[in-house]
């Protein structure tokens, strides 16, 4: 059952709410004999972090991950692997809430604040943990990217997996000028260092007139092997719709060419292919990597869209859990673009996935 | 493991290939005293079945259903129930294949078809049944329309789901011409009387020339219940964008504004409450109906863009399996837009995915 | 969810009622490549059919199994493989029902015969199939057995697995007289030739009265590589006791020593180990072959007992579906001891469990 | 998969290793509104806490739960529960580990311990955190306790569950004699007071040899309602042998009359039923409180066996992991019958699967 589970072989539980006193997750399905060790996951955490510039929310978290269980180190070890190695029992993980503000939580307990998981929570349980959003908060990612750099080691450093802002609002970028460096070297992980430019002072706007805007990110996985995923349920683009759908706020996603392939023809929309080395080479990528739900061995590439976050400063009409009608307006550190560190969690999913499927290959063939 | 079953507690597998003797599902979860004959699934079949148009592949297939399982009808059912009925253990369809022209398939054994699984398949698996497509023909489909059905007695009358083609190639209809009744009327399950004379002009171009082309589908479900559903990772809509990403040929996924979305601010977004007579009444449904991963009680839509056919008769480039380059180009029967038979394949699947939540919501609450 | 399906990587669902029109199974996850045809499959059903013997049921089922999908033959794969395999594609496997007798069911149908599932069927689903059991009926073993062909040919000639009778009612074997030939040449899959003949005359006794007794089974299989299972609720021993409870009628289930390891001091209990010459050689097998839920390498060996068929001649006092009490007893053909068909569905399970540890082990492992 | 993981609607994956910084489990599926805090659970904690008596380890562990994550209080839930319940979110236990004695571990480090897993784990993951038997420890039974606390308050104080030993070594108890009362008067969760007395001596006189002998445990569940469970492979009863046979050293498991039932005629073995008040009264309970995997409302009836703890003083020859021939003895504090913490563990595992029993029936019937 996926309430709180995803993957088959590499599994991974995530437990915790955005004010409770941690939050984290069960790795289980880890293949023994991985290096891993805290400082390789704090790194991905490190990347995601509130509080890193003023186009995310201002909550302060150092995010300090725990390595519970399922690593081991001793002379043995040191000598075979080099270091601390995972042992093929589950990895439990743990990052600390710090920053609970002792808030007055008494005005969302009761308000619906549109947009927002409260309305639905409290139908279906009757209780909720309202503060911060308890288990629909955000916060819950940072769970994901901790699994994530598991994964990543799982999957090893031949397998790239990159993420990059698109789109901004109605800001597009312009991929002529795509530069995975310049991901890194901007706030809002976008490749195209002008677009980077006009976005500061696009989102500064939005964010000083307390509003919000959507966003697009791309996911690319390069060097996945050919043939990874499972027809017909099990379909890597269809796990990789689900992984991306499943983060806050999502509301579409797309391969390769994706909704744009709907106004193609079949002529234009062929990933025609030539006689290659090893491997037959593919003249375009329309169909993003996969082919029947199996990896083609080109570029993994999904896009999906994030809504504009709902927490805004403007008062939006809703009703209390009493039946009441209200105003609900959000005070206080919030996100102007909730898309920005959905980037990082989209890396994230994106090494999940793949290292589910590297695992899930081997029980699918060969003998 | 998922891959060739899907649900969790309403579960359905399908096995069979587009020419082997049979094809059908198992499904299993089913809720004994559900009112099921073979003729309530036929009336599905019917509706997806080939060769009702020249708009569709011209296999002959009558794809009639048989009911080997899971159901019973005696004095005892007839008098509580009216009628044979579900006994709560697995209801396994079948649905021989007929159609299976004795062709020579020499040609496309050893070809790979762009935009097809030949070559991904041959490389997972080494050998293939590639009659027709085998398992990754889109006659699979038919075994989730039989499925459906299962699904929809088990959802009851009050749910009520429809699908519609809002786009064609690079036609669109017209959404304030929409009237769910037209989807009956034309060959192209379109909404818009206007919009469907004009597809049929446009794709009879496209059907003679031996192209092909896209499709986007909206499929819709009315009176879903609030809270079904279940975060984090079984949200109604990562599981209906898993659903409808493992339809064949289809390339992205959206949810109520989907990617639309990203363009719009906070404020714009925002579906804002009204006190109702029972439950909140929400004043616009961006949220495509689901709210934190949970339906919200408002119309669910989800939207999904069908790549064009892959078979043409243009000849495209290509390879085969011993490595030589090749000029591929598809004779015969084929569908000038494979999005039209995906319309009820995806009424279907959301059958599947709101009759197995429906079960699940039982499971997650109350006492 | 596992109502209907077992195994993780090779799952297998069964499907079909005593007197529905089929019964059978899909066996999801099999590997492709794998020599498989129908010929094999019914070699492993005509061990297992009914009416081979006076001391089994007299019911007439040829037991033909026709194989639907997941299986291909044609000139690339004879020249690989030497004839029909697997493709890695769900193989579903049908027996028609042929003696579903058109006898009255209707004395049955209302009353709740001891032993039987009657009872709590009704009360759980309120709707039954009640005619010969229904989906109780020890007929849908058969569709173990025949899933447990296609386990064996994944699994290979290497691993022998056996099943034999030790015990029938009161009277046990001689262990010093086990020859696995003798199994073959007797109707009770006895390993001791002296013990057969005495069971002969013993069950002819049980038999004429319409009384019934018990047996206990135990299945042994060789050649098990080192490390298979998975800690720790993926354990071989847990999976095992799950496989041979969900017989029909089975009661118990023990590893090696099993209930005689409680009196066991740990000396005696102890499997020492000497330096072999690959692997540690053991000087016992008291653990059973598996050891912290992994195989040891040594004979894996498991024993249930089946308690004696719950249909007799002798009236027992029951109760209606109405409430009123009634005396039953039951006419026509049965087993007089159901453990002896246990043999050959006991000898598919265990290679069903086995292949399915066989793909994990690749999944869990490795890199 | 079930690795690590059991239960489908109520879940609990357990995580840690004996000598790692903490163990516990995340328990996902738990339905809001239970009450529950770390008292509840605690109680059940010091229960099967090891250095209560001169008959079980000698570790000291104060083994104090933290509930992490997946409960909440606050005015609200305290007006309408009375304290603190969960939420439907999963809840993350956590019990530190404090006395991990800094010995040296270097002697097990490499010598194959007669009766652990320290060869099989070795074989299979090439790494293993040997100390004190890593996960392979018994210590990963508090989280399954931790987690049975959960289950218990899901199931309410109506169904009882009880644990009771009916054996070590080869010291049976009477079962005319039985008191549940005696059970919580003595070391041994012994049901006959004068048993009681004379296994004290008994066990003395092993333990103080170093030597130890194995137990027979039986748990029973009253009020169980009619109908939990589920045909075919989601039995009540072969759930029950999973979850026993799972815990560390179990050989065996049978419900009800087990493997006596072999020995029975068909007469002796019928439960008769009288018709009662509200259902059926049985005359006997022979099945053990399930009639074809599903309960029949009598007590639940299983019972299973442990092997002799295999650390003991007296050496026994094994092998090192290079293969050399070695004598291995156990010094330090050990258990002389490990049977007899199993008695809460068990009492635990019957209560998840209950647990889970009861939320799968939900989605199983009914509408």
């Amino acid at each position: 059952m996926s309430h709180n589970t995803f993957g088959h072989l590499f599994r991974v539980t995530t437990w915790g709410e955005s004010h409770g006193p941690a939050i984290g997750c069960v790795v289980d399905g880890c293949p023994p004999g991985v290096r891993l060790d805290a400082e390789q996951v704090q790194a991905f955490l490190d990347l995601r972090k509130p509080g890193t510039s003023r186009f995310v929310t201002q909550r302060r978290e150092p995010d300090q991950v725990k390595i519970l269980s399922g690593v081991f180190q001793d002379d043995r070890t040191e000598a075979t692997y080099g270091g601390q190695v995972t042992t093929g029992t589950p990895i439990c993980l743990m990052i600390e809430n710090v920053d609970q503000r002792s808030k007055d939580y008494s005005e969302i307990r009761d308000r619906y604040r549109p947009g927002h998981a409260d309305y639905t929570y409290d139908e279906k349980y009757g209780v909720r943990d309202y503060r911060g959003g308890g288990r629909s908060s955000a916060r819950e990612t940072a769970s994901r990217v901790a699994a994530g750099a598991v994964a990543r080691a799982v999957l090893g450093d031949e397998i790239k997996i990159r993420a990059a802002l698109v789109q901004i609002g109605d800001q597009t970028i312009d991929r002529e000028k795509w530069d995975w460096d310049e991901t890194e070297k901007n706030p809002f992980w976008c490749p195209d260092a002008e677009a980077a430019k006009d976005w500061e002072v696009y989102l500064d706007d939005i964010r000083k007139s307390g509003s919000s805007v959507g966003a697009v990110i791309e996911v690319v996985a390069e060097n996945v092997p050919v043939g990874w995923g499972a027809p017909i349920y099990g379909k890597l683009d269809s796990d990789l719709a689900m992984a991306m759908m499943s983060i806050n706020a999502v509301k579409g996603v797309e391969i390769g060419a994706g909704f744009a392939s709907a106004a193609l023809t079949g002529e234009a929309n062929a990933d025609e292919m030539r006689a290659g080395n090893d491997a037959p080479r593919f003249l375009s990528n329309n169909n993003g990597g996969v082919l029947g739900g199996l990896s083609t061995g080109q570029p993994l590439v999904t896009r999906f869209a994030v809504k504009p976050t709902s927490s805004i400063l403007t008062p939006r009409q809703s009703v209390t859990a009493q039946g009441d009608e209200v105003d609900v307006r959000t005070k206080g550190r919030h996100d102007p673009c909730v898309g920005i560190r959905a980037a990082p969690v989209a890396e994230a999913m994106m090494a999940c996935v793949l290292a589910d499927h590297k695992l899930r290959h081997r029980g699918q063939t060969g003998s």
